[in-house]
C-alpha cells in the first residue's frame, strides 16, 4: 500500500527518486497521513495541504544542514514522516510518543520547535546570521509560514529585520491556504485572497518566467482563482517588497513539476526571498478540503465517514459561549474579541447572534488586547478570549494597557492547565504565575461549571480587569443554575471541615480543578477542604483560620508551583506572622510534554494518589 | 514672555486665535517648554518636534469629546501644557507632580494611558469602534505614532484590523521625525526615508492637491529632502493602502497653514486614514536638533550652554557595557541585540567595535527574543539586552522560543526595579514575578558591580538561558576585578551572621539592590545577612539554615512581593517542611508613580526606617 514511502527513510532516499516518482510518493504520503491520523487524532488539515511542499524541500536542499522550521508547526507530519520518524506517527501526540510539532530534541530534522505561530522567519533570520558569521555562506534557511501566521505582529518585526540584511540566505515559504484555524479575517487577508486574481497574476508571471517555465497547472489554477475573484488587486509583491524581501510567485503549491525547478532556482538567489505558494488544506481528502476547519486539530474517527457529530455533556468552553450570547442580549456594550480562535474559544454563536459586536482581530493577541482597553475605557463590556497559551504573548498589554488603567476588560482564560496532546507548547501552565504579579486585576478559577457561569458573571459586573481562567474540557457535571449570581470579590467556600485529631489535621487549599478531584481524598483524609475560588484578591481569613486550627496546609493549583495560587496562600501566611507546615501541590518547574492527562498529572504529581503519599509523608515527619 | 501662552487655559482659548496667533503661540510654547524642560528633566526632543501638531489637533478637533492618544507620550509636552497643565509643568515627573506621559487619571484630555510604543492605534480603534456601537458617528479618534514605534509588531495587527472597517472614524496620524529613541533602524524605516524623496512627492501630492492648495513651504521642504534622498523609491501609501487605510501625505508638520486646513478636510472623510507628516525632533531649539538623541530624556541643564558631558561613577548598564566590549572581543560568537535601546542598554560601544555581530532590530522585543533564539540554537551566544519592563512584550517569546528549548540567550535586563521619574509605566516591578515561573531559567540579581560582571560572565558560561537583572543607575561602588569568574549556580553568600540572643534571631536573605542598602540595619540589628545572588536556582541549602537558625525571616527585593523572589524563599521553606515567621519586604501590590526614587522607596516602605520598624513590630508580636 505504501510501496514508495516504505522505502524513504530519510531525505537521501527521497532524492534517487524521480519527479514521476514523487508524485506517486505524494499520493502514499497523503493516503498514510490520512490513515496515521484518522487512528490517533491531530492536525489533518494543514498536513495535508503541504505533503507536496515537504517533499519538494527536503528534495531540493540538504537537510539538516539546510536549516527547515515550520511555523507553528502543526503542519509537519509529512516532514516528520520523510525523516525518519514514520512508523512513530502510530503514537503521535501521546504521552512518551511523537510530539505534535516539530521539537529539536526529537530530530535534528526539527531545526527550531514550534507551537505558537509567527516565530519562523525570527528564528531563521537567526540561523541565517549565525551562518554568516561562521563562515557557513552556502546554507539555506527556510522558514514555512501559513498566511493565517502572517497577521501576528512579530512576523513584521522579523521581516522589517530581514529586509535590510542582504548578505544572508533566508528564504520564505508563505504557505497560502486562505485559512488560519477559524475562517482568515482582516485586511491582509483580503490582499492574500486578492492576490490570486488574475490581473495581478498577470504581473507576477512576469518576474517569475525568467525562473520557471512553463507551469502548465499554475494556469488553470489562476484561471479558477479568477473565477472568485473579487477583481481590486494590490500585488502580494508590493507588500514584501517593501520591507525589501525578493518576491516570487504565486504558484501552485501542490505541482511538484513546478515547484522543484522554483525552488532549485531561488536557491541560487542572494539574499532574503519570499515564496508565495498557493495549496488547499485538506488536500486530497475531501471531508477534510471541504471543511477544513472541522479538520483541522481532531481526534479518531473512520476514514470512510469522517468525523460525526456527538452529543456530550457540556465543555468549559460551552459554558463560557451560553453565558455570553445570555449576556450580550441583556446588555448591548458586550462586545466578544478574539485572536482567530472563534470557535475554539467558543465565541462562533455569539458571532452569529451580534456580528456588530464580535471580533475577530486574526492572529493577534496584543492588538486584542489593546483594542479591548481602548472598547473598555469608552463604556463598553469588552469580553478578550485567549488561551492561557496564547495569552502569554499579550502580557505586556494586559499589565501597561488594561490593568494599570484599571480597565473593564473580562479575560475569559481556557485551556488553563494541563492540555494533553497538544503538549509543551500550549499547556496553560503559567497564567496564575504571570498574572498574579499584575495589580488591580481579578483572578477567578472555577471549580464546576456553575462556578464558571457565577464568576463570568462577576468578572463582567467588577468596574476593572478580570480573568477567569478554566482548563480545558469538561467541569465534574454540576447543575447549571440559570440566574446569574455574582461572587462576592474573594470569598472563598468551604467545601468540608476536618474532623482529624490533633496533629492530623489537613487543609487543602484548592484552586480550580482541583477541587472535585481532592473532594474523594479530603474525605479519606478527613482533612478540611476549601474552594478558593480566588486566585486574586484572596481570603485571608480562611487562610488564616485554616493556618491557625491545622497541623498541615495543603495547597494545589494546575499550575506551576513557582510564584502560583500556592505561593499566593503562603504569602498570606507570611503576612499575618503565621509558621505552619504547607505541601505545595502543583506543576514542578519543568516543561510538560504531550500525552492524555491523567499520564501527565501522574507524571507531575497531580493526581490523588501521589498526594495521598505527600500529605501522609508529611503527617508522619 | 509667554503673553498668549498664559491666555490659553484649554482648548477652547486656543479656537479664538487666528493662525498667525497659533504660530506665535507656537514659539511661545516651545520657549516655555525648553525652559521648563531644563529645570525638570524631561523628554525634550520629541515634545519639540510636536508642538504645532498639538496646536493644529487641539485647535481643528473637539478633545476632550474627540479622542486624542499620543503613542509612547513622552512627546506630549504641548497637549499637556495647552490642556489646562501650564503651571503643573514646574513639577514635571516629580513625585506626586505631573506624569512624563499621558495618563487617564491626570486629565480627561489624556484619553489613553501610554509609556510602552505602538498602543496607539489599537486604543483608538477601540473607542472607534465603540462610537460606532454607541451611535456617536461624529466623534474622531486621533493617534499619533513616530516612524519609530511604526517597527513595532502591534501596529501591523492593528492596521490589519482597522484597514477592515470602513465605517468607523479613525485618523492615524504618522510623525515621521526619521528618529526613535536611537537611531532608526530595518528596512522600513529605510522605506520612511525614501518617503522624503521628490519621486515619491510627485505622485504623493496628487492625490493631497484635492484636500490642500497652496502649501509653500511643502515645497521647500521637498526640495530640500531631495538633496539628501537615496533615489530609490516605493511610496509610503503603498503600505498603509495595503492594509486598507487612506493615505494622505507628507507634509511638513511645522506648517500651521499646511496642517490646519489638511486635518480640517480629512476630518471629512469616512473610514481608517493616515497622515504622515513630517517634522524634526528637538525644533526650534539647535542643540537638540542637532543631537535629538542626547536631548530625548534629560535632566535639567542650562539652556544657553546645552547639557555638558561630566565624568561619574560607572553605572550597571555601563558594568555591562565594558564586559560585552570585552566577551566580544575574546569570544566571536558574541552577538549583541537590542530593540531599539542602543544607546540607553549601553550596547553603544559594541556596536562601534564589532558591527557585523551587533543587531539594532528597532523596536521589536518580541522578534528580538526569537532571533536571539535562533542564532543560540545555532551555536552563537547571543546577549539580548531589553529593559526589565519592555521584556514584558517578550515574555511568549521567552517562554516558548528560548526557554522551552534551553537555549543559551543572554538577557541583561536593565532598570529592574523602581526606575524613578518614568513612572508606573517604566519600573521594573513585575520582572522576577513572571520569569521565576520559567523552567530552565537562570535569574540572578547582582548586589554591586563586580558581582553584575560576575552575574554577566556565569550566565554567557551556563549552556542555557540566563537573566542578570540590574538596577537603573549606580550600584554602590565596589572596585570592579579585572579577571572574569564564574559563580557557582544557585550559590548565594552570606554578608554576615546574626549573633544575636534566642528570639531576636533575624535573617535577612536579601536580593540584587536591597543587599547593600540593608547592611547597615543588619549591624543595628545584629542580623544575618544574606546575599542570595540568585533568584533561580535559589540556594535552598541556605535558606533552611536560615530558617532553622533564626526566629524571623525577613525577604527584600526591589520587586511586587506577589511571585517574587521573596516568595521562592517561602516555597523552598515550604518545600523542606519548615515552619518560621517570614515577612516579606517588597513593592506592594500596586502600580507605583514617578517620582524620585527615595520617596518612592519610602512610599513603598522599601526604605531601611520603614524595613526596621516592620522587622522591630514583628519581633515584638
Amino acid at each position: 500500500m505504501y510501496e514508495l514511502l516504505e522505502t524513504v527513510n530519510s531525505p537521501g532516499d527521497l532524492k534517487k527518486l524521480s519527479i514521476p516518482e514523487l508524485e506517486v510518493l505524494a499520493k502514499e504520503l497523503r493516503a498514510f497521513i490520512i490513515d496515521s491520523v484518522s487512528k490517533t487524532g491531530g492536525h489533518l488539515s494543514s498536513s495535508l495541504g503541504c505533503v507536496e511542499l515537504a517533499i519538494a524541500i527536503h528534495y531540493v536542499f540538504d537537510t539538516p544542514e539546510d536549516k527547515l522550521i515550520w511555523d507553528v508547526g502543526h503542519q509537519a507530519y509529512a516532514h516528520k514522516i520523510l525523516t525518519g520518524r514514520r512508523e512513530q506517527m502510530a503514537h503521535l501526540r501521546q504521552y512518551q510518543g511523537l510530539s505534535g510539532f516539530p521539537k529539536i530534541t526529537e530530530s535534528e530534522f526539527d531545526a527550531f520547535g514550534t507551537g505558537h505561530s509567527s516565530t519562523s522567519i525570527s528564528a531563521a533570520l537567526g540561523m541565517a546570521v549565525s551562518a554568516r558569521e561562521r563562515g557557513l555562506r552556502d546554507r539555506h534557511h527556510v522558514a514555512v509560514i501559513g498566511d493565517g501566521a502572517m497577521t501576528a505582529g512579530m512576523v513584521f518585526e522579523a521581516m522589517n529585520c530581514a529586509g535590510d540584511m542582504k548578505d544572508i540566505r533566508l528564504l520564505v515559504i508563505l504557505n497560502d491556504n486562505d485559512c488560519s484555524i477559524s475562517p482568515p479575517v482582516g485586511a491582509l487577508s483580503k490582499h492574500f485572497f486578492s492576490l490570486m486574481s488574475g490581473r495581478f497574476y498577470a504581473q507576477a508571471r512576469e518576474s517569475v518566467k525568467a525562473l520557471v517555465r512553463p507551469i502548465p497547472r499554475l494556469y488553470d489554477l489562476t484561471r479558477k482563482a479568477e473565477e472568485y475573484s473579487k477583481g481590486i488587486v494590490a500585488p502580494a509583491s508590493t507588500l514584501f517588497e517593501e520591507f525589501g524581501l525578493n518576491y516570487h510567485g504565486p504558484i501552485d503549491g501542490h505541482d511538484l513539476k513546478a515547484l522543484i525547478p522554483l525552488l532549485k532556482n531561488m536557491k541560487e538567489l542572494p539574499g532574503p526571498l519570499v515564496l508565495h505558494i498557493v495549496t488547499e488544506k485538506g488536500h486530497g481528502y475531501e471531508p477534510a478540503a471541504h471543511d477544513p476547519t472541522q479538520y483541522h486539530g481532531i481526534s479518531p474517527f473512520d476514514v470512510k465517514v469522517g468525523i460525526q457529530a456527538k452529543a456530550h455533556a457540556k465543555t468549559y468552553t460551552e459554558v463560557f459561549s451560553d453565558w455570553l450570547c445570555e449576556i450580550g442580549a441583556k446588555d448591548k456594550k458586550v462586545v466578544g474579541i478574539t485572536p482567530a480562535m472563534e470557535s475554539g474559544s467558543g465565541l462562533t454563536n455569539f458571532a452569529k447572534k451580534f456580528p456588530d459586536r464580535f471580533f475577530d482581530v486574526a492572529i493577534a493577541e496584543q492588538h486584542a488586547v489593546t483594542f479591548a482597553a481602548g472598547l473598555a475605557i469608552d463604556g463598553m463590556k469588552p469580553v478578550c478570549a485567549i488561551y492561557s497559551t496564547f495569552s502569554q504573548r499579550a502580557f505586556d498589554q494586559i499589565v501597561h494597557d488594561v490593568a494599570l488603567q484599571n480597565l473593564p476588560v473580562l479575560f475569559p482564560l481556557d485551556r488553563g492547565g494541563i492540555v494533553g496532546a497538544d503538549g509543551a507548547t500550549h499547556h496553560g501552565a503559567f497564567d496564575l504565575s504571570f498574572l498574579r504579579c499584575i495589580p488591580n486585576l481579578v483572578i477567578m478559577a472555577p471549580s464546576d461549571e456553575n462556578e464558571a457561569r457565577r464568576m463570568l458573571y462577576t468578572g463582567y459586573k467588577y468596574n476593572g480587569p478580570a480573568v477567569v481562567r478554566y482548563p480545558r474540557g469538561k467541569g465534574p457535571g454540576v447543575e447549571i443554575v440559570e440566574e446569574m449570581q455574582e461572587l462576592p470579590l474573594g470569598e472563598a467556600r468551604v467545601m468540608r471541615q476536618s474532623g482529624a485529631e490533633k496533629e492530623k489535621r489537613v487543609a487543602i487549599l484548592a484552586f480550580g480543578s482541583m477541587v472535585y478531584q481532592l473532594l474523594p481524598l479530603a474525605e479519606e483524609l478527613d482533612a478540611t477542604l476549601v474552594d478558593m475560588r480566588f486566585v486574586k484578591p484572596l481570603d485571608k481569613e480562611i487562610i488564616k483560620e485554616a493556618a491557625e486550627n491545622h497541623d498541615l496546609i495543603v495547597t494545589a493549583e494546575e499550575n506551576v508551583i513557582q510564584g502560583g495560587a500556592g505561593s499566593a496562600c503562603l504569602e498570606a501566611i507570611a503576612e499575618f506572622g503565621g509558621a505552619v507546615p504547607v505541601l505545595q501541590v502543583g506543576i514542578p518547574d519543568k516543561f510538560v510534554e504531550q500525552g492524555d492527562n491523567s499520564s501527565l498529572f501522574k507524571e507531575c504529581g497531580l493526581d490523588n494518589d501521589s498526594i495521598r503519599e505527600k500529605i501522609l509523608n508529611r503527617l508522619k515527619a
